[in-house]
């Protein structure tokens, strides 16, 4: 199996300050390794995002018996007509997942205070909300992973009346992030200005919510609420690195 | 333009200490990038060195105006019928563009006495022979250049006799280095296995040495001979950094 990575930036390199315009993971047999790469640099070149300038692609083999299998999470809708109500829905089911009501403040606070989107997470206290990882601007990136089997991941998606790409990729990493240790609840927007809806997501599911930010706004990003009594280098290091499958 | 470059290893990525599988350079149009992007795979997958099993593709915007224009070096051929004869020519050819007898001796059994190939090249006093670069067995990699019109230098090597990819690329890349600030000379063989043709190039011309090594012998390297006054930062940016186009 291959682990296939893109991150695409605009500018320059992220490492050297470029704006962040897309990314994509996947984890797929040697046969689909080309096919992948190349639906991956044409997507990079047409994000609705920007033009990217700087794109970088990884393929790295990876051991199968490596790979950890995690459990697809169960899809809960939720319905509401402006951002924010879709902040009170977001805080209700942050605060369900366990994490506290002034965390889950701090955390939606952080996402509406980005300046621009961040190409990775952040990790907070799911208690007191303070940061806990020291990546700054550039955030936790979610890598290597993928869903074991995209067909009957897609079919699932297109009977529930939501399968896009957005949804299909976000509900794998959220899949990985609430297997992760020590991850209490997720919350997402998207950073696509063409794409309005976020998530809240924790063991017990993926609670999607329409809107939570005005059409055309290109800043979205991710909180992680974690336990304070967590391992954050092994949280870390699990989020990044561990290989994950997600099945259905 | 865009700079597209690629570099494949096995076991694992050249940083973690991988062993180095390939790599290319190209410098080319938008409409061209997903077609060479793709080649690149397709060869890092199918070199004669082994099957890597990392690789990374990174694709980066150059503005035109950042571009240096060289001119490309011309072929003199060569023709001995081993490798020793071939370090001996290699040695005068070296001694003819302005490189101490001692110093070429060095490079040659610098080259031989590597344990593997390295991705990138040792710069070395064209007078002592003490190694000036820092890099140990990664070695400078020339990076970010290509020929203006491929097609020209194709016809050009067929007229030749001796057009082979192994060819076109080298020429390419010793032009570059030719025209770099403080370089005397290189010397050069491939680490491909079924490859044993090397070359020494400096700015009077590139000659072709058609036996350095035995027919099999997976490890080869380049050595490039620099003034003792030159200014190696200097140089090693150029080699890394500059986006050169050879011209024919």
């Amino acid at each position: 199996m291959f682990s296939v990575r893109m991150r695409a930036a605009q500018g320059r390199r992220h490492e050297e300050g470029g704006r962040h315009i897309s990314g994509a993971e996947r984890i797929i047999p040697y046969d689909k390794v080309k096919q992948t790469t190349a639906g991956m640099l044409e997507r990079a070149f047409t994000h609705s995002r920007g033009q990217a300038d700087f794109i970088s692609i990884t393929i790295e083999a990876v051991q199968p018996s490596t790979i950890q299998q995690v459990p697809l999470l169960s899809v809960y809708p939720s319905s509401f007509l402006t951002a924010e109500e879709g902040h009170k829905a977001a805080e209700h089911a942050l605060v369900a997942a366990g994490v506290t009501s002034v965390s889950a403040k701090q955390g939606i606070l952080s996402l509406l205070s980005l300046a621009d989107s961040m190409r990775g997470a952040m990790l907070l206290c799911a208690v007191t909300g303070q940061r806990f990882d020291h990546t700054e601007s550039r955030g936790i990136r979610v890598s290597r992973m993928d869903i074991e089997n995209e067909n009957a991941l897609i079919d699932r998606l297109i009977k529930l009346g939501i399968h896009n790409l957005h949804v299909q990729e976000a509900l794998v990493l959220a899949s990985k992030v609430a297997a992760a240790p020590g991850v209490v609840a997720e919350l997402c927007w998207s950073d696509d200005p063409e794409y309005t809806t976020g998530y809240v997501a924790s063991a017990s599911g993926y609670i999607r919510i329409p809107h939570c930010k005005p059409l055309g706004n290109p800043v979205g990003g991710r909180i992680f609420f974690v336990d304070p009594a967590a391992d954050i280098t092994l949280l870390e290091h699990y989020l990044q690195f561990q290989p994950v499958l997600v099945k259905l």
